[in-house]
């Protein structure tokens, strides 16, 4: 069953100890909905700008990934320029150019309103809430932020809290936002706020997920070779999002831990090259084998 | 099958977020020997000065650890003083007092030098060494080391490396060590050293086990009040080597697993109080009760 995903569409521009690409097609909603669409079929909605290359629309079009709600206007798409010293834990930002971003007002096309599953990418907490109320009773709502959006919108983020099903945020931000450094203890704190999950993203260290019933740890999938980490927690977000709604038992623990280790594996693929390289050659066979390496590398014998 | 510890015995003071001890039982010999204790004998190789108070020998020896090897000479016992910040991951040293530690040369009982498991806890390398001469045919050997002996003294600790069977390591000295980011890929470049299996520790993100036919992912338990860190590596070297000494199969992967395993589990009971207080009320049921936790909290359903 289709996944909806508003976020960000960008231009990337990335330097690495291990190479460099200058343009590259990014931004949450493309990472997102490219993993997401291993699983279910995904709609996007962001916008460009008149710059943007028609290869990359046909690159996700390609994929099967629905374009309409991904809005052309005047003026440049969205540039972010950065870079990641040696530990590629963390990036740091050259520059940001909103461009067509800056006045982003998400569109719904009619027939996407109806779409079961919606994912908010990070974008401003303000927009997510309207892009909630364009859609006709979603069975599932998922949504992602970042670092500004807890610092300078904690109203709106707090009253977007209380309507999704599940929050995706990685670890700092989850210390960030409760004020509380354990990151089980922050967990708990997070569902009270709200959201019937959290899952809490560690990067190479794996991710948390927690509902009200359900509490599950994993490892993340280890890769030796970490050519750019961009891009990997909209991966990881893609692949559990969307493997949750196809299994359509969103709360069934089963589906839950599969679902983390498809984002997770979705994740590693990803940063194993620049951009969408590694993600454009991954076939549903090769998910199955990580998948069953994983769980062997990671099984405890009782 | 008995275990012989050489390592540090001291005398602690520390202040973290939730509470202060001054002059607590610590050191890298008693948090190994204690966690080790509830799978084998242990026997103590350590030294401490004339100001030891009686109390804390008797607690090792109540818990049936062996310290005839724990020799007192006159002087002080070491002591150290640190304090933790909020996030709780690294130490922040604020004096190390060597005292009697300065001096320190092991000396092996004669009913010690036949002990079949040998740890070498983190002192400095070419001691670890010297206990390795004095040791009559070890089956299983471990060691442990720290940033300052990598840093101050690497050709001893290549040498050690070609001797031991088990190197552990925490994620910051894996980089140092081998100059290499990805864990993974560090690990890997370890075992090239020497040692037949390396466990990388990564504190509230688990443990990597590799050997050459093994591969093993563990996240760590997760502890919702951690009081107080230190000695957390060490109680994790006590399960680990204790536990696969008990099975007596070193190269079985389901001993290595359940070990890395105990492990952790020994580092989640210490880290919930100062001292060994926490680890003096722990009962064998409430290891196997957490043992079992810990595997559902992790299993990954095919």
């Amino acid at each position: 069953m289709s996944i909806l995903v508003v976020g960000s569409v960008a231009l990337d521009s990335i330097k690495t100890p291990f190479g460099e690409v200058k343009e590259a097609l990014g931004g949450s909603a493309v990472y997102f909905s490219y993993a997401a669409s291993f699983f279910s079929p995904v709609r996007v909605v962001a916008v460009v700008g008149k710059d943007f290359p028609e290869e990359h629309l046909k690159l996700l079009e390609d994929k099967g990934i629905s374009v309409e709600g991904l809005e052309k206007v005047e003026g440049r798409t969205f540039r972010w320029t950065g870079s990641y010293e040696n530990d590629m834990n963390s990036a740091r930002t050259h520059s940001t150019e909103l461009n067509v971003f800056q006045d982003f007002d998400p569109k719904i096309p009619a027939k996407y309103q109806n779409t079961p599953h919606v994912f908010l990418a990070n974008i401003d907490p303000d927009l997510q809430l309207r892009v909630l109320e364009k859609m006709k009773k979603p069975k599932l709502i998922g949504c992602d932020t970042m670092n500004l959006w807890i610092s300078t919108k904690p109203e709106s983020l707090e009253k977007l809290l209380k309507k999704v099903d599940f929050f995706l945020l990685n670890e700092g931000e989850a210390r960030q936002l409760t004020g509380i450094t354990n990151l089980i203890k922050a967990g708990k704190d997070i569902l009270k706020r709200g959201p019937k999950g959290v899952v809490i993203k560690k990067g190479e260290h794996g991710a948390i997920l927690m509902t009200k019933k359900h509490f599950f740890l994993a490892p993340a999938y280890p890769v030796e070779a970490v050519l750019d980490p961009t891009g990997a927690g909209d991966c990881f977000a893609g692949g559990f999002f969307s493997s949750l709604a196809r299994s359509g038992k969103y709360w069934d623990g089963t589906a839950l831990r599969q679902s983390v280790i498809f984002g997770t594996l979705m994740a590693s693929f990803n940063v194993e090259s620049f951009s969408l390289e590694r993600l454009k050659k991954v076939t549903p066979k090769e998910i199955r084998a990580r998948f069953n390496t994983f769980r062997k590398h990671t099984r405890i014998p009782g």
